[in-house]
């Protein structure tokens, strides 16, 4: 009994720490993008001044809205999850790595007015991301198995399907016009804005 | 009983990684301001040298003592609150995105010695967080009841109601005098320092 | 006594909120400072070019192993401390204020090959640091009462009164030759890498 | 009975401090290496532009792998732990300080196309923070005693007892031929890679 209960404890902080590390990276990836927004290339203390930093700015935008809902997701996924092992650890890292590419793609795409290169640029990392979190979530429903409430809880995840397949076409359109990619990539982020209901009603019904 | 109790843990726990998560941003809000005080803009080694980072550092000051007061803020606000949603983490990543932009402001007026345009800026962006900071409440305060411990706390909310209109005053005067704006800034600011009694005084009416 | 337990749990965790917040800065402050070595100043790739960034490194190391021990004695005295207050997280603001300024005067110093005015404010910046430490701890015994183990553990601190006074002559010395002050920070460092067992004594010697 | 409770939440407190602070600085350090990846250095908006910063990356990537396996590892080791103390803090800031110096090393070598002497540096630093780690462990092993379950679960250490070695083979090696030192910087790292089963396997027996 009293075993049980520390291996329970001993478990959850392990999470827990995985939480914290998660969110600082997060919290520092949201944040040392707004860097990029650089003062000098502001010349002059006009309004003008400040339109050669609006596309940088809608830059990040943009990606602080992609890292907000990494972080919401992530959140949720691994409040519904237990406990994390060696596996669960790393393919977290694996996530971690490609969002903290998102702040070069961002200052790479802002800097040269969503060019076709950079936004296609930005599609791949966004890609990667995407991959990296299905990778995550696989390794952690495999950790609670295939009958978890965590299992239970993705269900169909039909916007975790459709978000690489827009970032695909985001990517290869890019080369034809940008902003038709750039327009996906806001999409998706729509998509996603709409509350992940599907994990918070599987635990109120548990409760 | 359990069931309640589980539920109490999971949301106070949600509750934590919100603030944790909100801790990390702001701290680092606060300490990147600090890499604008550029050692290059210092020319030489002696006293004189420093004044060209007397500008910054005065821009630093104040808006050190403001994401000082809004971690203050939230901090007390979130202590009052129970339990987090969905809603609740959007409104809170949209106060930090607001948060996320006077790193840019304080330093596009520091190096324009408080010229009329950054100083504008810099209240427009005080006003945005001000608007972020009110719709976190409204959203928290939904989430807890009009007849909570949180509404009434939160009372006629005097401060919360002049900053924003101080704000606008500042924006429109900063193309008379950028002083005057700035005076105001200072002067919210100020308001603002003298401790939130209303929600510590509650809460210890209540225990 | 119900609600004796939930004061006590409610201002435990403002304590701990202080803490992480302090965390952050106070690690976010010792990380950047690795930002001032810049590569663009080792010109080229042999050791030679390293060179270049000796003067920086030092200065690195002395603020590295200070704000190692702020941290450590900010992480003693908020351990002995029970509860946390409106003045004590503003007392605390005012300590991280200092601290964050430390960044700017080790670059400025070390890029400067120790020159007698960064020197001069880099004592400047510590002998403020001190104050604001030493501030914080009298609002915090003030909080606990003069008779609180806190209160016993501060004792006649010896320490904390002698580092002052080598700032202020490494202050005026530096004027004469900045390696004497240096000597004297080095030293203060020292004094205070000596484990601080005054708390940790009396903590054991209660339990 | 109750002092021993009150001790243990103490001690756990502390060490848990411990924890959090480490993994703030680990989570800027593993994020701010990639402000080095700068799109300044990648001019232009088209792919061969990226070209610039492809070793960078490539450093990057190794670094990125490097602090995560620290991460895990002190992770691992501090879950195995059960209290801290003032010498145990002060080893763990020593392992952070060499953990540090990564960014830097990684974009000196990332900028020089892996040249002689950027690579003996990187093999350099990576000695440093195997030696404090070493260090750390040793620390921590003589605060829990020769027979507790933490000195076992280290047992014979093959891998941090090679892995020095390597470092050194680099760093000798780098003058020869840089890429040999890079072929053992990343052979260390995939034998790291292989998650430390040594003490969850411990950890799961005890249980």
């Amino acid at each position: 009994m009293r075993q049980r209960d520390f291996r329970g404890k001993s478990l959850s902080m392990e999470k827990g720490r995985l939480e914290a590390f998660s969110d600082g990276v997060i919290a520092i990836i949201i944040t040392i993008m707004v860097l990029e927004l650089k003062v000098e290339e502001a010349h002059g203390a006009d309004f003008a001044a400040l339109s050669h930093v609006w596309n940088p700015f809608l830059a990040y935008v943009l990606s602080f809205i992609y890292i907000g809902i990494y972080w919401n997701n992530h959140h949720h996924m691994l409040q519904a999850a237990e406990r994390s092992n060696g596996a669960i650890l790393w393919a977290n890292l694996h996530l971690l790595f490609w969002l903290s590419l998102v702040p070069f793609a961002t200052a790479w795409m802002g800097e040269n007015q969503f060019a076709a290169a950079p936004v296609a640029l930005y599609g791949a990392v966004l890609l990667m991301a995407a991959i990296a979190y299905w990778m995550l979530q696989g390794t952690i429903i495999r950790e609670h198995g295939r009958d978890s409430l965590l299992a239970q809880a993705m269900g169909r995840d039909l916007k975790g399907k459709l978000s690489p397949l827009c970032y695909i076409a985001g990517i290869g359109l890019s080369f034809v016009n940008p902003w038709i990619s750039c327009g996906l990539y806001v999409l998706v982020a729509l998509i996603w804005l709409v509350p992940d209901a599907r994990i918070e009603r599987l635990l109120k019904g548990r409760k």
